[in-house]
């Protein structure tokens, strides 16, 4: 069906049949001027939006519109997790092309419909426009902390051990294998973890529930360039030990398949949506206990240390050399 | 100076230092990975979002980046004025293109400045990308409104009456006459109200506060489609009279010079962002008494009827005549 035919009022009501009826914090849902919800007074309400525009952030050759749909949904649940946050609420804000069909914009909601649901939100409206291209998808997510649980990129302090949830440098090679051409079935994972990240809010409400982390923020743009925020803001240094990476053997076979580095897919390539935390000498104990308990997928990678120091890379030799935050700037429009 | 030389973060950086730094109900602001805001336990919050995009709503030969940068502040804020709410935070998404320079964005936070003082927001964060165009501007915008005073569309009782705020056709007429090529001196005034919209806030807030609407809505899409939503929602009719319609002198003089009949402008013409209101007969006189003080501007154009007769138009005759919803269709792309 030509999504002219149905119109903006038709697309909205498709819509609101198939988001179910909201919880009782929500008031007022789709279909009025704005929607209303009822936060509690205990909690920060804590508030995130980042957009995925075709031809930037994602190819429509590489990616289903289910995909693109699940993905935008995540990248933003994964701003509420590196706050210690619940994800509760969502608005969306669509720019659609007159070529997409309305089967597109259904797949288009099923994949924002999985991700909402897993993440446990609730859509509370947003807002539907047609462009001369190109498609944007554009959510603003909210979610709730208690306020003594709230982590940001600022409370981290100098002998802080560093760590991060999963593994590295996943979707940088996901996505460069798709980019090259090369047979990707022998690295499904790693072109899933490309297209359909998954979000770490339970491990980010786990460890903020536990007062562990002194500072956090979420792998987007990559290690070097994210790590350099929360330097920048804590003012301070730090200190990764290139063997301690979580680097997974798919990753590795790719790399070699690729003639490159995994190392460089780990430091640099954004995407992969882990949280990286700084953690106090008095709770890497408790911490450590988490993840022997299988509660919580993650590693010590390095350490916090004196501003004047940078950012270095600890190589196996036991040489140290400085790395440069080689992340994605999205005005730059490539590496740094 | 070239965007890309700025980048992601300088450029965030040079929106957070033009930004005050928050109220102490925004204990973390622009920066981190989401903003946390400390909402009244009393008042319902209220959420919406409204993109502006390039040649779609608006033309770059028409608006200047400040007056768009204005204008996407207040289309929002127009749809908190009209839950009766107050305009209190917001965030920005915007998708750049490679031709704008830094001078422009600064032009555009300008006017965005202007609109978000005027109508007290604070800036709690955003997302900027860089796309293949066109640009974009896609504002959420935070209200509150006490629990008992939040008005919706679907409260409208049979023979309410049916005011509206200051004057309708008036944006729609001087979008007109810039897209005729028709010299606009003589009507600045006209042209001013498309290009830079006054929401009314202040007078949503009045309305409420002293529980008057029994339904409300801004008129974004025009009078008669978006008074449709009304009806469709409280499950009623309605009859307007056409003299009653609140039409400026400039607005008669604008129709006049294009030939064209002004009650065009006035019952379809969109961006008005007026407000439209029903009011139960129990509340008329306390109105009609705050609008002869002169702490509101607005007028009755008609009242809400039985389903069956649709929307009517009473014209001065005395003839009555059905019209259709006229107003904008986003995806179907010009007028319904």
């Amino acid at each position: 069906m030509d999504l002219r035919q149905l119109g903006e009022f038709g697309l909205i009501d498709r819509i609101q049949k198939r988001f179910p009826p909201p919880a009782s914090t929500v008031p007022l849902g789709i279909g009025d001027d704005a929607a209303a919800i009822l936060p509690s007074a205990k909690q920060y309400l804590l508030l995130t939006t980042d957009s995925l525009i075709e031809g930037v952030h994602f190819d429509p050759a590489f990616s289903t519109f289910r995909e693109v749909g699940y993905k935008s949904v995540m990248v933003n649940v994964s701003d509420i997790a590196a706050m210690g946050g619940a994800p509760r609420f969502f608005l969306i804000s669509l720019g659609l092309t007159r070529r997409q069909t309305v089967e597109e914009i259904d797949h288009l909601y099923q994949g924002i419909e999985k991700g909402s649901r897993e993440a446990g939100l609730d859509l509370l409206g947003g807002n539907v426009a047609f462009s001369t291209g190109p498609f944007f998808i554009s959510p603003t997510v909210l979610g709730e902390v208690p306020k003594k649980e709230m982590i940001t990129r600022a409370g981290a302090r100098e002998g802080d051990g560093l760590y991060v949830t999963g593994t590295l440098g996943d979707a940088a090679a996901g996505l460069a294998l798709l980019q090259k051409g090369i047979e990707t079935k022998p690295f499904a994972r790693l072109v899933r973890r490309y297209r359909s990240p998954q979000a770490r809010w339970r491990e980010g409400r786990l460890l903020a529930k536990a007062r562990i982390p002194s500072a956090m923020i979420d792998l987007s743009d990559g290690l070097s360039s994210d790590l350099g925020h929360v330097l920048k803001q804590s003012g301070l240094g730090a200190e990764i030990e290139a063997d301690r990476l979580p680097l997974s053997s798919s990753l590795r076979r790719a790399a070699l398949q690729m003639g490159t580095d995994p190392l460089e897919y780990a430091l640099h390539g954004g995407e992969d949506y882990e949280l990286l935390f700084s953690v106090p000498e008095s709770k890497t104990r408790k911490l450590e206990k988490m993840i022997e308990d299988g509660l919580i997928a993650a590693r010590r990678i390095g350490r916090m240390a004196p501003r004047r120091i940078g950012l270095r890379l600890k190589e196996p030799s036991g040489r140290s050399r400085s790395i440069a935050s080689g992340g994605w700037d999205h005005l730059k429009r490539g590496r740094k």
